[in-house]
């Protein structure tokens, strides 16, 4: 049993296709988080709740703390920036449903006033368009950089054995395509344990994507289990790295396919140059944390 | 896919050792939940997400919009109603960590000023002493009724049969104190799937209480599956349907109990006119909710 004492935070709570998140606005990078406040705060019954947190920093106050080291080509000192932790406090490189719901948050509550601007990550600038929003509700396309194709592994889920695509999103994942699988069959298969993954194709971990075949109109269903968190309603970067496995799995590498995740759908293009994915966003909360003291 | 309208509603979180309520204030009952509503609220991915809803309204406005069909005894016009939701929308007679929170909501915000007050539940009035309390932290205590003793029923869960005490407290229960369980043993049990219960005994379905035997100190662990929700860090009316089935097993009727749970630790006493249940509370965000066209 620890205490803390923390500072009293604005938040907002948002999701995309149903992967929530916590916004805390910090432009100016008053509020370090510490790994013990971020799993406190994500804390379903003791906190708010949330699969990550979206911390609204500009680059050039994260740099200036030394929270990163440098500003990545295309940031700059006032670029926004999204300082993603994942539930268990740990650091992540990006996420795309998050970057679609900070793009969101930017734009409906005029922190930027252009519908196309670019957003920092720790995996590099995103390039995101605003296609429509309001406070509540927005339609968001965002720049996800090409799929990196690392080679064939496999994994270990539920005492089943699956081959997949090794795919870096700037994250890793695993995205396993299965033959004959149908989206019925997909909802009834078990993901509350992590799988088993090859650790020396995937030093840092992995993301695993589960999915059925392409079909003829472009679509797959996929569920996905991320890392340090468990099964998710969706992962951005795991919609990408899904659509580009079904279209080497038909022998192709680029194309636009519709993913349906268990939390919605959204839609995945890959050329030559990009992948862009374009979903969703809701905000549906706003208000005050209490600068209580919690107990871990 | 279903879209529906909602007002904007001002909203707290809060929990009772880890069993997490939304509170809604709404004193003359201008925001009627539907089911649907509720669900999504409570909704841990798509809404703020909570075990249940604290509708903080007055008996008279529940009366007058035909949401109670009397006062019970003890419970005026001007009485602070607690009308409990669980997070499947479903309604609940009392909740008894809930009434510690709604407890500390109203006297924290010097919605009631005495320390000591009646709140008003489906189950009937409850006496409620708020020990401390400030704008986040409480330490309450809440009169719970004697518990009922139904008899002895029993249930299947995760494959195991279970030999309990049918204990009344406003909701049903069966709690099951299993000999030579040591709190090791019980933290492995596998609570993810709904146990079997006897639905002649309890017809309106059950509450599912494992517990280790009572110590010499006067202390036992335990674990709850609560109806319509699954497993819950901690449920009020469980603790002291615990507590009195562990007195039971060793032989007495009445006496004090500290009842580990996931959650933490509350404080049971029984005696024979009642049995009062002592824990903490926590306020820990406050803000307002959107007025967005939700999808359930």
């Amino acid at each position: 049993m620890e205490e803390f004492q923390l500072p009293e935070l604005t938040f907002a709570k948002g999701h995309g296709t149903g992967n929530d998140f916590i916004i805390i606005p910090d432009p100016e990078g008053e509020h370090p988080l510490t790994a013990q406040h971020v799993a406190w705060l994500c804390d379903r019954h003791r906190g708010l709740g949330a699969d990550g947190i979206l911390r609204v920093i500009r680059a050039g106050a994260l740099l200036d703390r030394g929270e990163i080291s440098h500003l990545d080509e295309g940031i700059e000192r006032d670029t926004w920036f999204m300082d993603y932790r994942n539930a268990d406090g740990s650091l992540a490189e990006m996420c795309g449903n998050g970057v679609r719901v900070f793009a969101h948050w930017l734009y409906s509550r005029e922190l930027t006033l252009n519908s196309c601007f670019p957003v920092g990550t720790r995996a590099g600038v995103k390039n995101v368009h605003v296609h429509s929003a309001d406070l509540y509700l927005a339609d968001v396309t965002v720049s996800m950089g090409t799929p990196a194709i690392m080679g064939e592994s496999s994994c270990i889920f539920d005492n089943q054995h699956y081959s997949g695509w090794g795919i870096d999103m700037g994250n890793p994942h695993l995205a396993c395509v299965v033959s004959d699988l149908t989206s019925d069959q997909l909802s009834q298969l078990d993901f509350r344990t992590a799988p088993e993954w090859d650790k020396q194709f995937f030093p840092h971990g992995v993301n695993v994507e589960i999915l059925t075949p392409l079909t003829g109109s472009g679509e797959v269903n996929m569920r996905v289990y991320e890392r340090g968190v468990g099964e998710t309603l969706s992962c951005g970067t795991g919609t990408v790295a899904a659509a580009q496995a079904a279209l080497l799995d038909s022998g192709r590498q680029h194309g636009t396919i519709l993913v349906h995740i268990p939390g919605g759908r959204v839609e995945v293009s890959i050329s030559a140059h990009d992948a862009t994915l374009r979903g969703p966003s809701v905000i549906l909360a706003e208000g005050k944390i209490a600068p209580i003291v919690a107990r871990s």
